[in-house]
């Protein structure tokens, strides 16, 4: 077993910029805010870099370059889009910009193999907050001036051991931790070794990351798993974007790592399916369509939340689901896929009713269950009991009734309604060979990260 | 619908005997007690009628006549054995007589087509109780002199009707009410129509019946749903016999007659099992086996002890019993039939385990579950759950490892175990085609009594 310098020592050339990498970004850099910087006019205050790259903390060949346009407090909401789009396709457009959208729309463009974003937001003080944005370039300034160069590259570690464990990224898709919250944990734990201790003994009465003194008060409030405060608004907790399974992984990692350390963890795992779990495609139901694209974040939001309201229907009729999840090529297609313990159901259930003392109960149980029960009788603690005929025993069926003639009361989020209308395919792993996105989803959900459970 | 008073007297016309009948059975009830009598001695001290000849609450055509030899209270229990049968089995020996077995044994014969019993008791004082049968004389007098002509036919009407429910009898097979339950609820309500009244309302806090005032000590220390105090014996609860079933079922029918009166009540019900039921077939699964010949209650005690034995088993191994019964042709078979939700698993369950904050339990269920586990994760509670593969997914695979080689800690009694190793089988409703015994048992058991469900 390799010890834990060697391994972090062998991490980080993989994940530390050389002098070259620096050199070609900073030129870029330059020369793309000196294009931006032209727009600078009473509306537009100021240019100024944010993101991995302002901070010294981007990995070795996954950095973008963040550019943000501070515009005066005082334009509207409105005006204060149109600039955002005007500045940022007006400067880069000798590259071919074309926008995207996060809270508001922003504008990308790939510059000598770089990829650079323009996103504005308002040159506001700090706590009065206007955009999603505004804080972006307090963090920038924060963490600039707190970190130093060895933390930097703890940074780097941490971000790449996050990234190989699957839970970097605070988008909707991931849920997991996103880089700013990797720089608070190096600053509040030292180095990237002290990160993963703190979090193997993470507890119930013991989840609170805070570099100032933590605020009572915020904290009675916020209900996450993992609390972390951010230290320009300690009224904002970073950890509400991070899911359990998350921080669930990231406490089983590092734990795995400590114990048996690891160059593996600095690996993306590639999840193979083995034999072992052919036993379990007859099990797995998959729902499959296609949708009008629209921003990551929106499309994830309500793939998340349709997912729990199919489950939570699916266990309404009785189907036990053993896991879900969600995947979208962020195109056009979406898979549903759900573990059942089984896809079809007894085709009767028993149905117990009211100990036969309560007169009035009883006959309402009985005559209410009178059409559809079969046997009915009194158990050995006095019950009335009956064996009813159940109205759905195949999931498939169920779900293909609760998509078409159901889908207003299913919980569905109304955007993807009429998406999953228009068509859809349902399956199961035993009616035909699992391919393309669904076969992606099924790997992750029906393997595990060996790796963590140590 | 006929008025209750129509359908009480055409019933009463049923189980009321005719002139004929009582001199029929007066005659041979004479002649027997004479023969029995010629055996009185110092240690045979008197004869005496008992039973519901005696007692004069006899159903037509359904009659026994029980004779009871008393016997000195000083004579030691082996004694009193041999002269009970020793003076049945000589003084019935021009008819054929043979031993049967209850508590001890007595002496059976049939006379002129009417059966007679010569059981032997002690002749002791009220409440100095030695053998099981001392009560049965204290019995026999107090009804004699507490009930009137009017009230003897109520007891009959009563007894019809729970014969006709199936609830008549307090043997183990039936664990119903006895004829001497039947006349203590007449005594105590006065007519068939208002026990019926009477337990149409039974509750929780009303359920005691009692001559005498009721001794409070002896209904704290009572557990049974129905408590019915002796009146020759006040700590004795008649009750403790009675299964909640037959409390139940007893309730429903009473409500239902009175709700719609029939003479159906009043009429075995012939339950007849229709296509309907064919879909349960697969759900069944039957043991069957048979075994050297025992007394009933014996018998019946040991399979109802078992029954509920391998239900716990079978519910232990995840197999879901909706209802169980077991049947005997009290000669040398017995059959087990349970109703399962389905008689297959799902090859695989599911183990929710700790939540990742324990660590030490988190990493002891990991490591316990890591040979059997095909998937663990993290799920949206912060728990490391896996699913593993099930030893057992079919039932009769299951019961047959179970009485091969783990009968030893089933909860099997030990008086069948040797019976069931010998020889069983064990087979699903869609195997084979059901017959016999098992057939009675099926049909009991996936059958309602469609009269007391109103």
């Amino acid at each position: 077993m390799k010890s834990i310098s060697n391994i972090i020592s062998q991490a980080l050339k993989q994940c530390q910029p050389s002098a070259e990498d620096v050199e070609k970004l900073t030129k870029v850099a330059i020369e793309t805010k000196s294009l931006v910087s032209r727009y600078i006019s009473p509306k537009v205050v100021d240019v100024v870099f944010g993101g991995s790259f302002a901070k010294g903390t981007w990995l070795k060949d996954e950095v973008d370059i963040d550019i943000f346009i501070k515009i005066d407090n005082s334009v509207n909401d409105i005006e204060f889009g149109h600039l955002g789009e005007q500045v940022g396709l007006q400067s880069l457009k000798g590259y071919n910009p074309y926008l995207r959208y996060s809270d508001h729309p922003y504008v990308e463009a790939v510059i000598n193999g770089i990829r650079v974003n323009v996103v504005p937001c308002y040159d506001v003080l700090k706590g009065k907050w206007k955009s999603a944005a505004d804080r972006s370039p307090f963090h920038t300034e924060y963490i600039k001036n707190n970190l130093d160069d060895d933390q930097r590259n703890q940074v780097r570690l941490l971000k790449k051991f996050l990234k190989s464990v699957g839970i970097y990224g605070a988008d909707i898709a991931t849920g997991g931790f996103s880089g700013y919250v990797a720089e608070i944990m190096i600053l509040k734990y030292g180095m990237f070794e002290s990160v993963l201790h703190a979090m193997s003994n993470i507890g119930v009465e013991n989840n609170v990351i805070s570099i100032d003194k933590p605020d009572e008060y915020s904290i009675k409030n916020f209900e996450s798993q993992l609390i972390i405060i951010d230290p320009i608004d300690h009224r904002r907790n970073l950890g509400t974007a991070i899911s359990a399974e998350s921080v669930g992984k990231l406490v089983l990692a590092a734990r795995s790592f400590l114990a048996k350390p690891s160059f593996d963890f600095f690996i993306k795992n590639e999840k193979k399916l083995s034999e072992n779990y052919e036993g379990l495609y007859p099990n797995l139901v998959i729902i499959e369509f296609s949708y009008k694209r629209r921003s990551p974040d929106v499309i994830w939001g309500q793939l998340k939340r349709s997912l729990n309201a199919i489950s939570k229907q699916l266990e309404l009729a009785n189907f036990k689901v053993i896991r879900g999840i969600c995947v979208t090529d962020q195109q056009e297609t979406a898979v549903f896929v759900f573990l059942l313990d089984s896809v079809t159901l007894s085709p009767y259930t028993e149905k117990i009713g009211p100990k036969i003392f309560m007169r009035k109960e009883t006959a309402n149980f009985i005559l209410k269950n009178q059409e559809k029960s079969l046997i009915t009788w009194v158990d050995n603690e006095m019950r009335v009991s009956t064996l009813i005929q159940r109205e759905t025993t195949n999931a498939k069926h169920f779900l293909k009734l609760l998509l078409t003639k159901k889908i207003e009361s299913t919980g569905i989020t109304k955007g993807l309604k009429g998406d999953i209308q228009r068509l859809f395919r349902i399956y199961s792993g035993d009616d035909q060979t699992i391919n393309g996105l669904a076969k992606e989803a099924v790997r992750d959900l029906i393997t595990s990260d060996e790796r963590i459970l140590q």
